[in-house]
This record gives C-alpha cells, structure tokens and sequence, in this order.
C-alpha cells in the first residue's frame, strides 16, 4: 500500500456505503463470464442489508448466479470536492417468493430500460468498502453527456 | 435473446463506441480478483485504439494484467431520452516504454485521484460493444450526487 495513498483515501464505513447504497438507484454490475469480467448498469434497491435488481434471461442472468458478482456506485460531492466510491460483493441469488419481489416494487424497482426483465435477483453482501477521496481534477467528472443529462432535470 | 429486448436495444457500430469513449474521461473497470469480480473508477484516454490509464502498485495492479478486464462507460442523452453504455473487453499491459509515457501525458492523463499512479497500463481490445436504449424511466438517473456535481459546473 502506498502511504501516501493511505493519507488521502478515506475508508468509509459500512453505515455510510449503506446510506450512500440508498441513495443511488443506478450502479454498475460485474460479473464473471466464462474468464473474463463483463459490467452493465442495473438498477437497484436495496432491502433487509442486500441489494435486489430485475434481469432478463440472457447470458448475463445465468453468470451472474454461477460466480460472485460486484456491484459499483460512485459519485461526486462537490460541497466537499471529493468523489467516493462503494463496492457491495457477493453472490447472486434467484427470487422466487412472490412476497420478496412484491416487497421489492413497493420499494418502486421499475425496470429503467426497456425489454423483459421479468427475473429478480438478489445480491447478498460478502463484502461492502467505500472510499472517499480529493479529485484532484474535478473537472474530468464534467463530460458533455453528463450535462446534457443534469439538464433535464433543471 | 428476448425478442423485446432485440427490439428496443440498439446496438452501437465499433465506430460509435470509439467516439463515445473519446468523449468520456472516466470509466469503470472491472477486473478479476482472486475468484470474485472487483470494480473501480479510473480515468483514461483512448490513444491508437487502445485505452492508457494510471495506477498504483496495489493488488488491483496485478490483477489486472493477470486476468482480461473490461472497462465500462455509460450515460444519458437527455436530446434522445436514451442512455447508452459501452463497453471495451481485452487484456491490460504494462507499458514501459517512456515515449509511450510520453504520449500519455501529451493526451491529458492526469490522475485525478491522490496518491501515487506511477504505473502505465495499455488495455488492447478483444472486444469493444455498445447498446443505446430508451429509458422508461429518466428520473432514475437524477440523483442528489449528480446534481450536487452538476451544479459545480454551472
């Protein structure tokens, strides 16, 4: 570890990966498929300490259940001028209890792209880190598209 | 393959990708760690068709030349209503040589996190795919972070 790295990433706790887990709906999912990593933006919720997310049936459902698999969310504050992260692994688990997934709509689990994502996925915590860090350049979190999309919005 | 899904998810041209990853400075790369999936934040640039980004010597280094990784970007065109995500998959590679160092640098890959990144790394494609689709819910996109890193630039 370099030490100077050491002094200037803080090492969030579990409560704040949670409260920043709850604050975000959409993260990047890694798993494993055949040797090689793959990601893809899921959205989210999280419930009862585990995350649950919709899927279809491709490649990607199936992989996501035979290996461990990452979920990744970051951000940017930009009151503190410090950009953080937080990584939830585990392993994936199939819902078949329709009173688990009704619990998971009423937490508003809406598909966020379109196409059959009838599946429900759970995600049980093996391992949950964040850390929180100075951008040394802010301005690179600054792209035409992320402005384009904050400008719906005000 | 959903029929659905084939409909309402366009693929993206390797053309496509390419401007969509030169737009971008900030993407996340997934790489194999021990048997489980590990993600993290990292700039980059896109230089002669491969992408060049720093780190450190920590375990993720390693790792990530031991093992394929793939690195992921998405966003939200607020023109269209569609978001988009790409993804680049292939191997990383140390580069050592100082005139490739060089060019780096002359493309603006500046760490943008502290700590030391000392170390160049090259990841050649095997694979460089995209997909755009409408998303039914744009809301999900707007979280308190995004805006509070929007608004710096305003």
């Amino acid at each position: 570890m370099n030490p100077q790295s050491t002094d200037e990433i803080e090492s969030l706790s579990p409560d704040e990966c949670f409260e920043l887990l709850g604050q975000a709906a959409v993260g990047r999912l890694a798993v494993i498929v055949e040797d090689h990593p793959d990601i893809f933006p899921v959205n989210y919720v999280v419930d009862h300490g585990s995350i649950v997310f919709r899927t279809g049936t491709g490649t990607k459902f199936w992989n996501t259940m035979r290996h461990p698999c990452a979920l990744e969310i970051d951000g940017f504050d930009a009151g503190t001028g410090k950009a953080w992260s937080v990584v939830a692994r585990g392993q994936a688990h199939f819902i078949v209890d329709l009173r688990e997934k009704a619990a998971a709509d009423a937490l508003h689990l809406d598909p966020w792209q379109p196409g059959s994502k009838s599946h429900y996925l759970r995600l049980t915590l093996d391992a949950l880190t964040g850390r929180r860090f100075k951008a040394t350049r802010p301005d690179i979190w600054n792209t035409p598209l992320w402005d384009a999309r904050s400008e719906l919005f005000h």
